[in-house]
Parts: structure tokens; sequence; C-alpha cells
């Protein structure tokens, strides 16, 4: 029997110039999947081809992490595109990535929306299509990562795209399977056995505790964790952990 | 017999956002080589994917016509670049352009460094062999343009790069084979006629006159002409015309 | 008796390094202020200096014209902003254009936000406050420029700003004062007829004719106009002919 | 008597959106003046108000640190300006930071010049002139604040501004008075003491010890000291300690 397996997933090179954001060679090696920010919202050239580096080092695959051109908002700040300039820079970003990949020996497999451009794709069908099409336009074999449940994974699938579902170990649930947002009390796990519990059971598809109390159950392929501060990669640890309890292998 | 056939190149995609530099209708198919913006010093997603529709539609080939990252100075201004950067932007921005000519049907073929790059390449052999680097890392078979006779030419040879060397049909040299400098009298012919005689004897092997009047040869296998106002379009018209009358063709 | 007298003002400064919005020197001598751009949607150091220049010689007064920071999209993507990200850039840009006007001899005298802004306040208090709240953090001596009739106008008011109101002569009415959309037909008035009609009434405070032939009355203190092409130009020359006929003056 | 006062000046402000480099609120209360960037080649206008307060709580002066507009090299870079640009932007980053400063209730006192602007300043007397104009166009109050000893200090002096000459506690001098170049061995004085020894000589005027071990008298009128790590905190309070014990006063 073959052992579960499930793909983790995390936002990495996000570091730009002079500014760095650390941990990179710390999260890498404990996910399956690295999302490489392209330049827009994070990341530069030098960047990129570092944090391909530690993917190959890690055997880690690498997506493209496009984002909102706003490195001054990090691409969290939502914008009213243009959706023929949201293709085109679909197109632009994941070729600089897949060119970083190439110079070090792996290749860009997937592509996940960062921030705010992610979070709009989930309502917007029009931005959602136009990140579709920029992606068929240059390699319908590339993979399209979205929030699990969300219409845009119909919607890139009806497009021909096949999609990665992706959900999230630290954050709460509703009852019919959406996020709680950010803005409401309750919306993060801050206690590590909870997140690391609710990986579990997105690996293994059993129900998880909505935020109420109720079971739900969340279909992904992906986990989604952060490794951006010290009790962020002490919860990845622990999921590992936990995943090991339980014969769940990473990959 | 073959007919002697010579390539003309010209720079190509610089309009940005809501910044249009018009023209590129008009000289596209009046080229055999596009050097297509790539988005650091002029360009972006949108009009690299445009530009490329349009050397498709002209049957020219694309080149990555890369630059400083700096749009506000057009990338004219020489800058102290840490290699390493260098090298990871070069990767960069090829990445970029090959994805839209991708996503066109069309291929990046070669690569032409701009304005203030290019001419730091023909003297800093530490930015040139950045450049190289970055080309060589990507895909070796990508050529390098640069200016005929200038010591990046056997550089890049002797890193395993195939040189297309390209000459100027509006521009004098000296007695040498070196350009005179903008910021000397005579520097550009304003002449069409001249401009058109130095292109055919550029493809044909034979002298040009020098700014003081001696014969000196340009080994060169492509001609770069300038398609940015109508004097310069109606030279390039004028070197078509002198080119069949000598049955050179542009290819 | 003090002859009637009407603001015109133009969008002017919104050239950006290489790239060259013509006319300038052209329009500003035909409106009595001068909406220049700070560096953020478009305009850039030198070009504030020269434009602030132009507006010196012509005797316009100087307005901040504001925007997102959206160089790729001229600002004219509406852009989620954090409301103290938007209050320090107003202080930021209303700051960089005062220097350039002081070293040429000016003052800028009142704010104009730009495109996506400019349409954004008009509808969202939250960001128009930020606007607000920047202007009175720097200079509560400043005035506002905001479309006659919109909620921003009492909003402005209210926080303390002077407001001066501003209407379209080339822009179609609906009857109850506000503007056709541009996605609408006959949003533009393309008559210049028309447009210098509507632009006497607006200064005599007569009615003018609103997009279904009901009159409509529009209070306002300034007229936009347009420079950007000899179309433009020339509805501003014959505004400027039929203001003439009627003893209307222009400052 | 009048204690012995000296200047100490940290560059601050440098974080950029979500980009945090810390440590801001902790070293301006050690320091008199506050040199913080402008946008440029760091910051951004939400920091650049956050930073003015705190040097208002501090009690600090504040300094435009103005660069090269490179984000992502951080002003690093060597680039050959255009002396109109050098001079445009000059005029921007100082306005940019008045306005921030006046909206918090201080005022911009003096000018230091950061990275690669600073160093190249000290010997491309193009460079620095266009600096110089720039400051006398907005404001010939202005002080600048320059390398102790270098060909720009009585450039400046010449043009009519008033110069503060800066050295360093933490780096090496040559018997000549110059500094030490960072690509040398010894360069930077890793042990406190020394450090702290030398900000003594400097704020009493008498000799240091070149790197050779000879004496030499740096005439400076602020030391230049370091925030952004705890060993450079550490020197700094050292430094405090130090002058205490001799009746040295920071102002």
């Amino acid at each position: 029997m073959l052992p579960l397996t499930i793909d983790l997933n995390s936002d990495v090179g996000e570091s730009f110039g002079a500014w760095s954001i650390p941990n990179d060679e710390r999260i890498i090696p404990l996910v399956s999947s690295a999302n490489i920010a392209c330049g827009f919202h994070a990341g530069d050239p030098r960047v990129m081809l570092s944090t391909c580096r530690l993917a190959v080092e890690a055997g880690a695959r690498v997506g493209a992490h496009i984002g909102y051109r706003d490195l001054a908002g990090f691409g969290r700040r939502s914008i009213d595109y243009d959706p023929a300039d949201l293709r085109a820079e679909t197109i632009y970003q994941i070729g600089a990535l897949r060119a970083a990949a190439q110079a070090v020996g792996t290749t860009v497999s997937y592509v996940k929306p960062h921030g705010a451009l992610y979070n709009r794709m989930a309502h917007d069908s029009v931005q959602a299509q136009a990140v579709i099409e920029g992606i068929l336009d240059l390699d319908p074999s590339l993979q399209l990562m979205a929030l699990a449940g969300t219409p845009v994974v119909e919607q890139a699938r009806q497009a021909g795209l096949s999609v990665i579902e992706e959900a999230f170990a630290d954050r709460a649930y509703h009852p019919d399977g959406t996020l709680v947002s950010r803005r409401e009390p309750g919306a993060v796990h801050s206690d590590p056995e909870t997140a690391a519990a609710q990986a579990v059971a997105i690996a293994e598809g059993s129900p998880l505790r909505a935020v109420d109390g109720t079971p739900v159950r969340i279909a992904a392929q992906s986990i989604c964790v952060h490794g951006d501060n010290e009790a962020a990669l002490a919860v990845v640890r622990l999921i590992h952990e936990r995943f090991a309890e339980r014969g769940i292998e990473v990959g």
C-alpha cells in the first residue's frame, strides 16, 4: 500500500535588494513546493536564482508566486487591472522565474498567485480569467495553485488547467468550508497542536473542526505553511512530527 | 550563386504603460531582427507581447534588448553593478522575453545589450563577463549581438557564445574601425545617401570612408538602423532601395 | 463692474524620463491653473522643475496633481490603499512639488487628485479623508480641487479645507449634475463649439444642456481642459475666443 | 565654561513597505542628528513620517538622507547621472522630507548624501556641484553633511553652503586623514573600546591612532554611528559612557 502523501507549500524568495526576509534556507527543506516571488510584489533576479538553488538542494518543486506590480504594497493591495495587462504580467513573471529555474537545473511546475491577487481571483472571474489565460498562453501544462473550494478552481479546470487545491493548517474554517476572515476573532490558530491536527485532518481527508466546532471536510492536495518567524517554523516541524506518527509523507 | 544577405536590426518595444514610442509597426517590417526591450530600461509585459506579435507578422527574429534596471534613465546611465546582480538580471530579462515570444509563437534567438550597458561592455570586461555568463547559464545557443571590433566580441567567443557583430549605417568611423563619439563633430551621418552607401559597403564587405576620408573595412553581420522618427524611417527605406539595386537581401 | 472671471485648469508635467508627453509649453499659457504631476503616476523631478518654470512664465497657479504610486498604470487603476499610506503619500507628493515650485520662485496653491484616485475619492470617503488629512497635516491653506457636486466637496469643507469645484467643458452631464460615464455613448463632446458653449455656460452660471437635452446648472469655479493633442488645444483656443466675445476672463 | 559638545548622526528610516530595517526607535534617542532616507534609495512616505516623529520625540535634528534613485541597489551603486537630473532629484527629495517633517512639527536642517552618491561626491566635482546647487536652489540655509577633509567640503563652502564635517568612530584612518577603504584589512574597528576612544578623540580634537599607529587629527563637527544591529548599538552606548566620563555632551 502506498503511503499517504500530501504537499506542503510555502511562500519564499521574498527578499528584495538589501532588504532581507530571512529563513528561506530553513523552511524550504521542510516543504515539497516553494512558491518563489517573481519580482513584482517581492523578490529580485538574484534572490530568485538563489531561492531556486535552495529548492533544488531540498528537492522541492518550484512554483511561480506571481503578484501585482506593487513593491511598495508587497502585492497586498487589490488593484483594478486591465485584464490584458494582468495576462501579460502573468506570462512575464512566469517566464522570468522559468529562466532562473532553468539556470540552476530545475523547472517551474505551477503558478500560485500572491496576496491581493490571490484573494481577488477567488471572487473576480475577470482577473482570474486573465491569469488563467496568461498561463495557457505560455504553457498549459503548468498547474494553478488556488484556494480549495473557491470558484476559481472550477473556472481554471474548465479552461483546461490542472489545479492544485490548497488549504491552511493555521487558519480557521467556517462550516461551509470557507476561510474565516483575518478580521474576525479566531481566524488564526495560535496553538501549534491545533494547526498540526488540522494539517493531519486535511492530509487524511478527515473532517476538521470549523470555527463553531462543527466538523467540516476540506479537500486539498496541498497545505500552505509559513516560515517567516521562529514560531511558524516550529509549527511546520510539529506538522512533520505528527505526520511521521501517522505515516503521512510530505511530497 | 546565393545572393548577398545582411541582417538589419532595430531597437523596438520601448513604450512603457501610457507612454508610447511610436513606429514599431512601421520599422519592424523593414528589418530582419527586432531588439525588444525587456522591461528594465523600457518596455512592459504587454508591450513585449504586442511587439513580439509584430515580429512574428514581419518574419523578424526576436532579440532580448536587455538593459540596466533604470526606467527613469532609460538605461542610458552607466551603473556600477555587482556582477552577480547583472548576471541574474540578464537571465531574468531574457526569460521574461522568451515567455512573451513563446506565447505568440516565436523564440528569442539573440541578446543585444542596450544603451549604457552596451557601451560599458565594450570596455568593462567584468560587466561583459556577467552578461556573457548569464546568457550561458540560461542557453548557450543564444547569440550575443555586440559592436563589431570591440574586445567583448572575442571575450564572448572565448566563453563559447556565438556573436553577431553589428555596425552602424549612420555613424562615422575612425580609420581604426572604432566609432566616432557622439560628442565629436561629424559623428552622425545626416545625409541619407551617405548612410545608405555605408550600409551597402558594410553589406558588401567593401571599405567605407572613415571620418578623415581614408578607407576602412568594417566586418559585420548586422547593421543597426533606427525607426523612431520619419527621417530615420526614410533612411531605412533608402537602404532597402540601394540594397535592391545591388542585389543585397535583408535577412 | 468686475469682469466675470473663471479658472481654466489642465493636467501637465506628465512626461517621465525619456518618455515625453508634449504640448505643456502650448497649453500652460492658455490656462490659469497648472496641475503638475508629482512623480507617482507621472512626472519626474526634472520635469516638475521645468513645468513649474512654464507655469511661472505663464503666470499660472501651480497645483499638486497627486496620484497613486503606479507609473506602469499611469495612476488610472483604482488601488485599495491603506489610508495611512495614502495620507503619507499625499504629504510626500505635495512636499516634493512645493520644493520644485519654490526653486523656481512660485508656490503650490492647491491639490488635485489624479485619475483613479480622483474618481475613487468621489465615492470612497475613507480614501477621500486620507487625502484631506494629508493636506491638513501639511498646510490647511492649500485648496482641494474636486469634481463639482460630489460628496468629497462637502467632506473637505467640513474638515476645514477650501475647495475649488471643477467642471468639464467637453464632458456630457446628466440632468442631476453628475458626469456621463466614459463608457456610455455621448460622454464626450466631440464638437468644439459644444464644448466651448458649455464652458461659457459654466463660467456664466447659466444652465447647460444635459445629455438628454434638459437644462442643468453646474456650479464650478474652475473648468478642466486638455492639451495633449492638436484637437484639444483647438478647443481651448475656441473657449478663449468665445470667452472674449462674452467678456469672460480666464484667471 | 561650556561643556564640550559634539553631534552624533545615524542613518535611519531605511525601511520600505513590508521590508523593515529595525532599531530606529532605539538608535534615534542616542543621536542628535537623524539622517532620514527620502524614498529614492530607501524609505517610503509613511516611514518618513514615523521616523520624523521619532526624531521629534528624541529631540534629534532631521537631515535629508538623499540618494540615487535605486531601490534595488539601496543607493550603493555609483550611477552616471546627468547633473540636471541629480540637481532636480536633490530638490525633490529634500522637499518630500521637509513636508513630512513639517507635518509632525519639525524641520529639515541639513542634507547628507547616501552611499554611492556620498562616496562619489568626495571625488566627482560635477555630481557634487549638482547636489550643492539643488540645495542652494531650494534653501541656502540648509547645511551639507560631508566627509571631513574631502574636496567637497571646500567646494560647498565656496558655493555658499554651511558644511558639517563628519568623521567615523568605527573606521580606521590613514595618516593623511583619509579613510581606509573597506576592501583593505583593518578598515573597521571591531573592538568597541577602540571605536569609543576614537569618538572621544574626534570630540576633543585630539589625535587618534591611524591604521599604521601614527597619530592623526580629524577635524569634525559630527560623528557617524550605526544602529542596525545589537553590536552597533552597544558601541553607541559605550561612546555615551566614555563621553559622560569626559564631560562630553552629545548635541
